[in-house]
């Protein structure tokens, strides 16, 4: 009885959660920019209403005696992970998430308005703010969790990410990176590929090219599709998977790369088990296996010489011979595999990339800790760079700590994921090649059959009913380590 | 404090409102088919959290001690329209609309299949419970607000429509139609016009010429936009009006004519007051004065020769002058003002729509009142339609009674609208002109500010503060009556 309730439930707040993935999708790919302050506030009040549901005092009661009564092992794994989000949301006032709201979205929007203008100084007391609430939340949340403040904002994004784990895997990730990066550039600069032609690729062969990728990999057409937007990103719900990219005309690797992540999320996404959809353990499990799902699609099969056996032709026959006179895997192996630091973390290849993150994982613990004040950040952000990249960021703001939206908009604790999530879908290749030798020649045929079976069983189907470090240890047979993304980055690069 | 609670009561329920538009929007613009179970799972989820937010016991409190305590004539006013909205809410039953939408989608789905192959006897058990349905429906708001069964299922759709006013006004127009259309097939026959050239117009030629149309007509594209869809609509939110059409290569003007007409909807929702669109009394009056926006758009201005005295330029810069040889006003005016009986009402023209829709006029009452049964309808359409049209329907259900989404979808009590709007919609053009005598001037240089402010200040501004029939007066000087549309018929036809 307590349990349908809260079925029930679930299945309205899942409405809502609906509601507002596709509000999300619409604002970035069709909304006219004059409805953007009243697509703002329907939302607000949504996502208030959620809330308000969510944290209900019955909501409690219900699952107080459902935890008592329920004896069915899934069931009760569901009510697990219900209360683990339920503490979660309870731990904070409304008034507080309200607050909060409110100073995230003034940071996001003057941030959208001073990046450009590199106005470090502008943006600088709306900084300030979202700082001193995201302080806030993690002592709050630290309270009710029992964590240090900054696991307790982890906690948001990756259940189970803890800094006592985290730490030493960035500490040897840092350690080995520091040695390979210098021997993967001079490798590379060794082998001395030619360029890319420079097209014009019309964005609708592009973009058909990119569908017929996307139908290879396994991405359902009949429960999502492909758009463009600003941002590339994969929205939507499982039962409808909206994905978007965007388009150069000079190129059409990046716009492909991009859609091969994009379809790793939405492969994640569809493959949820069907009947705990509306339930919170019927959801994706966290961020850093979210991410590994798309960097296993891009990094661990795109990026691959197998994979271009069936890429190239594809490309061909949908962006014209003509259009790649030239153009062999080794060509496009040597635009798609090059080790280049720079500026950006968003641009940045997969060797250098977990150097951004690590930089941005102690500067963030510094700040929750109050150790780093929001104003000494560009110059701790220009000595990390230097040290990790030697590259530098004075006075470049706009390149440097203004260049993420996750600090504006107060997702502090967030960055660990990408890169946790690049280790596992390093691990889970390797996994996946232990169990299915003959991958390669699959990849090379574009079958993506027995490795999404593979995919399917270890990660999508588990959603949240088991912890990340337990689906990468039933799945690799080994805790997430840094092993196989070494390896992984030695075998290709060196 | 109480008005302050229903205040945000309202914002919230707005909220859902304007999620439940855009999910409508998405569905039929954007969505891939193999998510129509999950969208209508969740729509139907937010409609029943919609109806158990508006009908909570407090909400009822709150109503009454706002309308004991508030002075202020504007809040009166918006009180009165949320007692009226909050009546016809509460009286009916959470299970009974739970139970009534079930049948009402399931007979929708089924009308959707079994239209297409003219499967009448497949249909009628479904059909026999939506009416069924709608007799107990309409005899339980008879009882709650004291009207005739048919009479409270008119007053979903439009406020104050009672049969004792609609029949005579009926009766009039029909004796004057069966009168004036044989008249007017005569004197068109003695014009006999050239034909319009066949094309080819490509998609992307006709929709600039849309846009063109439309921004010159007051449309707002950076709170809307106009898109492709299977059935045209206008959708969205007053602050993001979503138009569709769909186009045919062959010919421009009634994909053309179906955006003007879907403009004078998107105009209406565009112009609603700002400060109280979250209100009931916020919103459009009803289906009436609706379609008498579109209506006055495509009826009054865009097949009225001043129009193309703009339009027929702006036709020629965006499909090519070459694909518009040898067409002239008059040219166009013998396709746009053309009266043909016919099977459908959707292609009806303005003369002959009347009696499509007195047909059903009369066929929902006897249905409502169980003086005629469902499976009788197929021969009563037919007796019907041969006496007004002169047309035979027998063995024809796709094109007879099958041919409307309404009825399937339980939506009794709506049809007299459209012909109430047309009435409307030549009252107030007759009102405009005696305003404003250059009215034709204007339309002939496309400038229709001076037509719009009018529009602004009679209709679109008074939301639903006012009645149908208060709102008519106010602009008119006049109730609504047959006489304007009579006369314009007459002016136009003959």
């Amino acid at each position: 009885m307590s349990f349908d309730r809260l079925d029930a439930l679930c299945h309205r707040l899942d409405a809502l959660d609906h509601a507002q993935a596709m509000l999300g999708v619409d604002e970035a790919v069709m909304m006219p920019e004059g409805s953007g302050s009243a697509r703002a506030a329907a939302m607000a009040e949504i996502a208030a209403l959620h809330h308000d549901m969510s944290t209900a005092p019955e909501v409690a009661e219900w699952l107080a005696t459902a935890e008592a009564t329920e004896s069915d092992p899934l069931r009760r794994a569901a009510l697990r992970e219900f209360r683990r989000v339920h503490t979660n949301l309870t731990c904070l006032s409304s008034a507080f998430v309200a607050r909060q709201v409110k100073a995230r979205m003034a940071a996001e929007q003057l941030w959208r308005t001073l990046r450009p203008r590199n106005d470090w100084a502008g943006f600088l007391p709306a900084f300030r703010t979202v700082v001193e609430l995201a302080r806030e939340e993690a002592a709050r949340r630290a309270e009710v969790l029992k964590l240090a403040p900054y696991d307790a904002l982890m906690e948001q994004f990756d259940p189970g990410n803890r800094m006592a784990e985290v730490t030493p895997v960035f500490r040897t990730l840092k350690t080995f990176l520091t040695d390979f990066i210098p021997r993967a550039m001079a490798a590379q600069a060794r082998r001395r590929t030619k360029a890319l032609p420079r097209g014009p690729y019309p964005v609708a062969r592009q973009k058909a090219l990119g569908e017929a990728v996307m139908a290879a990999l396994g991405f359902d057409f009949s429960h999502g599709r492909l758009d463009q937007s600003h941002h590339p990103f994969c929205g939507g719900v499982p039962d409808d998977v909206r994905m978007t990219t965007r388009y150069r005309s000079s190129e059409f690797i990046s716009s492909l790369m991009g859609i091969v992540h994009e379809t790793g999320h939405g492969l994640y996404e569809q493959g949820l088990p069907r009947d705990w959809r509306h339930w919170p353990a019927g959801k994706a499990r966290g961020m850093a296996l979210h991410e590994s799902q798309s960097l296993f699609s891009e990094m661990q099969l795109a990026r691959r010489g197998a994979f271009w056996k069936f890429a190239l032709p594809l490309a061909r026959k949908h962006l014209g011979a003509a259009k790649l006179k030239g153009v062999t895997t080794a060509v496009i192996l040597g635009a798609v595999q090059r080790v280049q630091p720079g500026l950006i973390r968003v641009d940045a290849d997969e060797a250098t990339y977990p150097l951004h993150i690590m930089l941005r994982y102690e500067l963030e613990q510094a700040l929750i800790a109050g150790t780093l004040k929001p104003e000494d950040v560009p110059e701790a952000w220009d000595a990390q760079m230097k040290a990790a990249l030697g590259l530098d960021t004075r006075g470049n703001f706009r390149d440097g700590p203004m260049q993420d939206v996750h600090w504006p908009s107060g997702a502090f604790g967030y960055f660990p994921s990408y890169t946790l999530g690049a280790l596992a879908a390093a691990q889970q290749f390797a996994a996946l090649k232990r169990d299915l030798p003959e991958v390669e020649a699959f990849i090379a045929r574009g079958d993506f059959s027995a490795l999404n079976d593979w995919r399917r069983r270890n990660v999508w189907e588990k959603a949240s009913f088991l912890s990340t470090q337990e689906i990468m240890r039933q799945a690799t047979g080994a805790p997430l380590s840094p092993a196989a993304f070494m390896a992984h980055l030695e075998e290709r690069y060196l």
